[in-house]
């Protein structure tokens, strides 16, 4: 595909930008039936689309179906958000002249939509983090036009997706896609742009990040970036149970190659593990192709430089370099070396940090960086349970309880976002109904004769709504 | 007051980090009583605080009691946000395994709080947007210590406040002072602070927003900069009361000598309105000292500068230069020079622009910058009034209907925050029940045994939670 060029880049804002008021301006009803066309059309074209993804991207068809029925779930469950509208945080406050802090005026809030959204799609869900995928849905369903930047790992994928979406929206200029990294800069930092929301790598999201904290006018800027994704082994669980812990975290660890923003990538056991010694004996699955060569590069790169480490051995790995491998440390040479030994490494690998005594758990949750997941395999009596959740919390999005943190449902509970470097937002979440959250903003009405206010607003409105304080149902 | 050392600043920010964990466990009912223990030393102590009030701000012994009861009624209302907990947002959904998407483990969602805070405290309100100000109580309401950053306009009003916080808070370093902007700033950018507000002008609040933007960890920074909260008057309506929008502007534009954020800066009327003619026989307000030499300072430079601009007349002025003043201009001039005319003049003066017709208003309100609220005065049936309310909810954070905008109301629907430049996060608010948001992220429990779990997260939990998608009240 060609790159979109600068002034296909001012046509493309200039249309999202007269799209929004119209899309905006549709009810509730009327974009959660759009979001659903969306959905049907992306069902009925999955004999189209999967074959293309399947040639793009290297991922099996099973796993691609079932990622196209994920995005299509998604989009028809933030059309039932939509609907049910508690989204909008609606509030009335009715006059009270006898408000203790002085005389109250009649004053109504709900959440409007931020306006043209760019979306930086990832290479590693090429439906549901891609085209479109969560951010794309939960902004429509906003009420935001939506500008993709195509990623360049499935670029005809890109393209047939765009079309399926656009022959179900039938405003012109609510969706539309750019090809190349300097269309995607752009449109981030065109004044006419509102917001942004990006899955990716480090280093790419927080320079997009500082473009769009360095605008004339400053955007919010939602990006899932990196994450290692620590799990916390103690002594009884390990005792306990090593072998089927070491089965488990195979299976989460090479899941698609190991290339999930969830992927456990760096596990505590104490030292002479039960877990160290199944995963030494582990029947690891085969090699197989990863994403794209820049990716694949990437990941050789960080398995040359860990190997290389002169605190790290080799505890599994196959013939090939691109079958997965265990590697192992201590937790002293884990504190002592941030850079080297608590970064990400995208692709099917693990690495074992080996503690002496369960109090060091609390030290490295202490000392990592922030984290999508994190996850403890421990007993409900560990005397360490406790603290080290406590300590999780304030570190990472989701914390896990003797489960696998590669499988993110979504749902109205679900948090994808965690602190930096996990995510450049870490209030928000990129998965489940909460991600509608990131593309609106609260406006209070003062006054306002009921014809003029938003329809969640007047009296017999059908929303949740929070009236002098108290929350009723519609 | 003497500026705090670096060093100084080191072990105030360690002793707020070594205080995040204990006050953010300790339960709702206890933070809920600690702020209600502030709010009560704080009444107890007015007699000695508004004196020193008094003498450090020039304003009025009415509006300085007036404002300590805004901050007290504001520490009671946090406190009673904090034991009705809808602010955690608590979401459980129960593992299905029949979720469309696939099998749904047991999810858990609440909100924690962020760590330590940064306050910059505001000169124009030296109780109410100060050191126990909204910022201050949401923050500790929220669970996260704060080291408030003192306004040198109000030093020792400053300090005696502080000492009466502390009297009231038992937890050591969960409330702390800092002096000059050397030591704001190394706070604003110290690796354990993990948030700030502020409350100021646009070119410092930028300035502070850039670094906390660019520190190797970012963190949200809550900034309330400017805003000229634009008046849009209808023909109808100036035919039908424009005497009587004069009087009520000249009470709103003049209050506190002009300086609040949402003092109604511009106005725009019809050409050769009734309200002009109304405001040209005012009778305005004597002169007032303004809150510091520094703003006395840009208050006389920008009214010579608005008075030097060809396209700017004196419609009515005192004989002090301090006097509240009316200028006026044309729309046509207002919209070629955005830098010279639609800016914040902080003090008692107002720009009134006449256009030639309606349409011109939704011109203008299209090409204003973001600002925190925005007044229509007009007719229920103008014909502009949709539009024009429409596009304002765009512009600004609150919209009044023929209310002024000075008094903002401390309460459930309140909104005060814009887009940018209004503030630097339009998704949220300062002022009202809302404002607690900032200071908490989202965290989700996956698979937890009830024993590990947060309290609201557990069975029988005492908040208002949305279970399966269905909000329930405890």
């Amino acid at each position: 595909m060609q790159d979109t060029s600068p002034e296909q880049v001012e046509h493309i804002v200039a249309a999202a930008d007269r799209a929004a008021p119209t899309w905006a301006g549709r009810g509730r009803p009327e974009r959660a039936a759009a979001l659903r066309a969306v959905a049907d059309r992306l069902d009925a074209a999955a004999d189209d689309l999967v074959p293309i993804a399947i040639r793009e991207t290297h991922l099996g068809e099973p796993r691609l179906r079932g990622e196209l029925a994920r995005t299509t779930f998604q989009l028809r469950l933030f059309a039932e958000v939509l609907v049910e509208g508690g989204y909008l945080d609606a509030r009335v406050d009715h006059a009270d002249p006898d408000w203790p802090m002085g005389a109250r005026p009649d004053l109504r809030r709900t959440r409007i939509p931020y306006g043209p959204v760019v979306v930086f799609a990832a290479s590693n869900f090429p439906f549901a983090f891609s085209v479109a995928g969560g951010d794309t849905a939960s902004a429509l369903a906003a009420g935001c036009p939506v500008i993709v930047k195509a990623h360049p790992g499935h670029p005809e994928l890109s393209a047939a997706t765009a079309r399926v979406v656009n022959a179900a929206l039938t405003d012109a200029g609510v969706f539309q896609l750019v090809y190349g990294d300097a269309a995607g800069v752009a449109a981030l930092t065109h004044p006419l742009v509102k917001a942004a929301a990006f899955t990716g790598s480090i280093r790419g999201g927080r320079a997009l990040f500082d473009l769009a904290s360095a605008r004339p006018e400053p955007i919010p800027f939602y990006g899932e970036l990196g994450s290692v994704n620590p799990v916390f082994v103690t002594v009884a669980a390990d005792a306990a149970r090593g072998a089927a812990v070491a089965e488990g975290l195979v299976g989460s660890f090479t899941l698609g190659a190991g290339q999930f923003c969830t992927k456990p990538g760096l596990v505590l056991a104490p030292q002479g593990a039960r877990l160290l010694a199944a995963l030494a004996d582990a029947a690891l699955p085969p090699e197989a192709p990863l994403l794209n060569d820049r990716i694949t590069a990437a990941y050789l790169h960080g398995q040359q430089r860990l190997r290389a480490h002169p605190e790290v051995r080799v505890i599994a790995e196959g013939d090939d370099p691109l079958a997965p491998s265990v590697l192992a440390t201590t937790v002293t040479a884990l504190l002592k070396d941030h850079e080297g030994l608590q970064g990400e490494c995208f692709g099917p690998t693990v690495l074992v940090a080996e503690y002496t005594e369960e109090a060091q758990l609390l030290e490295v949750a202490g000392a990592l960086a922030g984290q999508l997941t994190a996850t403890l395999v421990a007993d409900e009596d560990d005397p360490v349970a406790g603290a080290l959740t406590a300590v999780l919390a304030t570190t990472a999005g989701r914390l896990l309880w003797n489960q696998w943190p590669t499988g993110v449902s979504v749902s109205y509970a679900q948090q994808h976002g965690g602190p930096y470097p996990a995510t450049t937002a870490g209030g928000t979440t990129s998965v489940g109904t909460a991600a509608i959250d990131r593309f609106t903003r609260p406006v209070a009405f003062q006054g306002f004769p009921e014809s003029l206010l938003p329809a969640e607003l007047r009296e017999g409105s059908d929303v949740p709504r929070t009236v002098n304080g108290k929350q009723e149902r519609p």
